[in-house]
């Protein structure tokens, strides 16, 4: 019942404005105005309540197994910091009054990871609100040898915002004012635990984006997504965060502030401090502020849902849409059927095109609608024709757009339900990209649930998944150091935008050489001589 | 005689075609393929001479005044290295058979800059070919404690890329090989030494475009464009070099070679190493490969010029630009009615539209001729009609579009030409963007012969300039701290794109806290713990 780009048809084009199948209607209406994260009803930055309560009591893994802390599943051995003493908690009370969270019931959240894969034991949690706040807090820390594990939305992937033993968590929920934005320039300076959602809508009205969109932004922070160089839906477009952030303020693991907050464009005096601490996951600094570049909101956005008969023609797709649609080619995704079963199956959304052995979701976003339409129109009538695409359907309005968004932005929801996730985020050459999965499906066979493959296409990134009934290091084995191996072979990443967390961080040497982790320990042991800053995170383990 | 746009008039719209001014025609000839240096008569790299020793023999300057030796000139006291032996000529002798140069007629170009503002003294300049080689020699000198002054195309602006004192000079001139280009990735690794012309040229036969583009292009190498993080006139577009260098191979002083020479849009893993040698000046390690990701060519480029009644009115035409051009907007170039003069003056090119207080460059790049004319036409019409612009051309064929491009690019060369030339490059906030100039003719009066500003008014960076018969201790002072301290407070930065090597190494304190210069000469110390690495540059003088 749906309007369907029909090929082959000289007059085929069909905006899909109003039929849509019921469940993915109803469907929207659950999710179009609430957090991509399950158990997150609304954005925690609206209401100031702390996200880490909303997720502990989440309804949606109430009936989760408990999740095995992660000294016990690791081998991994705590570090000889000091325990916080009674005399510490009284300290720390002096500084964030009333702001010190102990009750062992909302310390449950935050020290477990969102998939529920790694679980800290963590006694106390800090809530400041400025950046002198943490100064104090890291300042005390580091006299005292504490460890510190800083937390934003605690959406990372790889177990990077959980402590992995007691370390004092240190949240930058009540970090949310935007301190300024500049209506011709577009910067916007904020602080680091705005949440990503509030932070677009706030830009949005004043005719701006946030250069950066990912699934979780109902619930990640900006100092989060900054700390761990978040990739995302728009990166095609905009590029990466080490371009469009444009300033910084940090506070070094001594507690010294580092403002480097400015709001400039361009700035050649000296070295680039900031980049220091984009993407390197707290280890080295916490960010406390950020100010970034919004670019101009696009006045037309369309979005293209289509079915392609091979990935050699996923492919081919993408290099004809790069051609015919240049500069108003914003995002171009990809998922396999497998995906696609998985939504239908957990989340009850439906596939708006025929079945297929796999989907592209392209998206444009221009200043002329017209303009864009044609070009669209042109590209589509190329692919249809051509047989790369057997079936598409096209969206214009916000809400169909975002109907065809959270089938490919909710897949990491519909997996994380499908039972223990084993999640790998590589780059890889476009051509060999999707060879490993079908490699790995053959490999596991019944081993696994489910092998899926989707990612970000554009930006040569796979997003590769299996699933089992649970966690075992049997199957584990079977996928490492395998999967790594393979990707080292090809010359790829083994962590294209997820970072390293306490989870890959022992795997970085598949795509850096020896000298390059020598580099990072010794900028470690610089800005942070005494290791209290997120331990046992991002660089290997020391043997 | 040439196609205008006429103001207020329902069918503008002409397209500069044909008529043109004789001037400007006669002027293009000569230098359409030729290098914007002055001196520079072919691209180095096509003819594997050394850039040195023609820009030595360059007739522009042969009648010049000798330049004052740097050490003479500023107070600067030579730091306690090695000088270099005969047994360091023979073992360097033995690392680059052939190419170590010794000759000092040879020597006279790289030891003076192209402004000839400073000047120093070395005795040896080195060739290597291959990043071993660069290894060798600097583990040589690091043992040695011998100084060193990488130099690419020498053509930067504030002294960072000659010597000094003796330093011994290692150029990257004869490093000029393309590794690969992957045709669809757009992924171009290449030698630090490619000229950065060379490079487009190659990867626009192949339908992509170099992401950076500036004036000095004939001439500079990727390497030093990577080095000091140089802006140029695509910035607006394709954004800096730290969103589009993917990689970099690079030596540390010790000799060992770091390489990180991914072709990956996106690797998280771990600490971004290349991002502290970007912009650092050959401070911290020399650059000696380099992997950027080149966007597809757009199809369709036109470039207007306009002239405008006041600076409020650049404003207000780049804001109804952005909101009307949206993603075509490729360049939004300013310039004032004295740079007219100096480029008519000194280059005999002539202005293509009606005298007026200050001129615009538009440049537009997209991938639909029809749709970009007709977006541009909507724009000028807006503009024209509502007196923002009083005159204007349009270009659409490269050979005119390069002679528009020539009035904003060859402003450098022109200001060379006028005299000693005291150069500012300032970040500032755009609504305060010109009144510096205003404020510096006022204060200047006859003691400046010139005072002129333009720019990348599109990124918010201002080329303020000063010209005057030659050198005056007396006139330096009425320039600084004062301009510097101006921009302060404006919280704009003092180096937006040309970086800080000698000239500027002092005045970092105006845009960068205390605890930032702290940690930069702590990077330093980790990185360069002798600091042979290009001394008495970027960082500021310790006292």
């Amino acid at each position: 019942m749906m309007s369907r780009l029909a090929p082959r048809r000289p007059a085929w084009l069909f905006w899909w404005q109003a039929a849509c199948p019921q469940g993915v209607s109803a469907q929207q209406r659950t999710w179009a105005g609430a957090s991509r994260i399950p158990g997150t009803g609304s954005p925690w930055g609206a209401t100031g309540t702390s996200p880490l309560v909303r997720r502990g009591s989440s309804s949606a893994f109430s009936c989760a197994p408990e999740v095995v802390l992660t000294r016990e599943r690791y081998s991994v051995r705590r570090l000889p910091f000091s325990v916080v003493s009674e005399d510490d908690l009284a300290a720390l009370e002096r500084i964030v009054p009333g702001r010190v969270i102990t009750d062992p019931e909302e310390l449950e959240a935050p020290n477990v990871d969102w998939l529920r894969t790694v679980r800290g034991s963590s006694k106390v949690l800090l809530r400041p609100r400025t950046s002198q706040e943490v100064a104090h807090i890291l300042r005390y820390c580091h006299e005292r040898n504490l460890a510190v594990s800083p937390q934003g939305g605690n959406t990372g992937m790889v177990g990077g915002s959980t402590p992995v033993f007691d370390e004092i968590i240190v949240s930058t929920a009540l970090m949310n004012q935007i301190v300024s934005f500049h209506n011709v320039s577009g910067v916007l300076v904020c602080q680091a635990g705005c949440v990503l959602e509030e932070l677009s809508r706030y830009v949005e009205e004043r005719g701006f984006v946030v250069p950066l969109d990912l699934g979780a932004k109902g619930s990640c922070h900006i100092g989060g997504n900054v700390a761990t160089n978040a990739g995302g839906l728009r990166l095609l477009r905009y590029g990466s965060l080490r371009g469009t952030v444009l300033g910084l303020e940090v506070v070094l693991a001594d507690g010294t502030i580092l403002n480097c907050l400015t709001s400039l464009r361009k700035d050649n005096t000296g070295y680039d401090l900031k980049q220091l601490f984009i993407g390197s996951e707290g280890t080295l600094g916490v960010i406390t502020a950020v100010s970034i570049l919004c670019p101009p909101k696009p006045s037309a956005v369309n979005v293209a849902f289509l079915g392609c008969p091979g990935f050699a023609e996923v492919l081919q797709t993408f290099c004809t849409c790069r051609g015919m649609l240049g500069e108003i080619l914003s995002a171009f995704e990809f998922m396999d059927a497998e995906c696609m079963k998985l939504v239908g199956l957990h989340l009850h959304l439906a596939c708006p095109v025929q079945e297929s052995p796999f989907y592209v979701l392209i998206e444009t976003s221009g200043s002329g609608a017209g303009h864009d339409a044609e070009k669209l129109s042109g590209f589509l009538e190329q692919v249809l024709g051509s047989g790369l695409v057997t079936d598409g359907t096209l969206a214009t309005d916000q809400r169909r757009i975002k109907m065809l968004w959270a089938l490919r932005e909710r897949i990491t929801e519909a997996l994380s339900r499908d039972g223990y996730v084993y999640k790998y985020d590589l780059s890889l050459p476009l051509d060999r990209l999707y060879d490993l999965v079908s490699d790995l499906r053959a490999r596991l066979g019944l081993h696994a649930k489910h092998v899926v493959g989707y990612g970000h296409l554009g930006d040569g990134n796979l997003h590769l998944n299996v699933t089992a009934e649970a966690f075992s290091p049997s199957l584990l084995g079977t996928l490492e150091p395998y999967v790594y191996e393979w990707t080292a072979r090809q010359r790829g990443s083994v962590s294209a935008e997820h970072g390293l967390g306490f989870k890959k961080k022992d795997v970085l040497g598949y795509s850096k050489p020896p000298e390059a982790l020598q580099l990072m320990q010794q900028l470690k042991a610089l800005l942070d001589p005494k290791g209290i800053l997120n331990p046992y995170k991002t660089l290997p383990t020391r043997t």
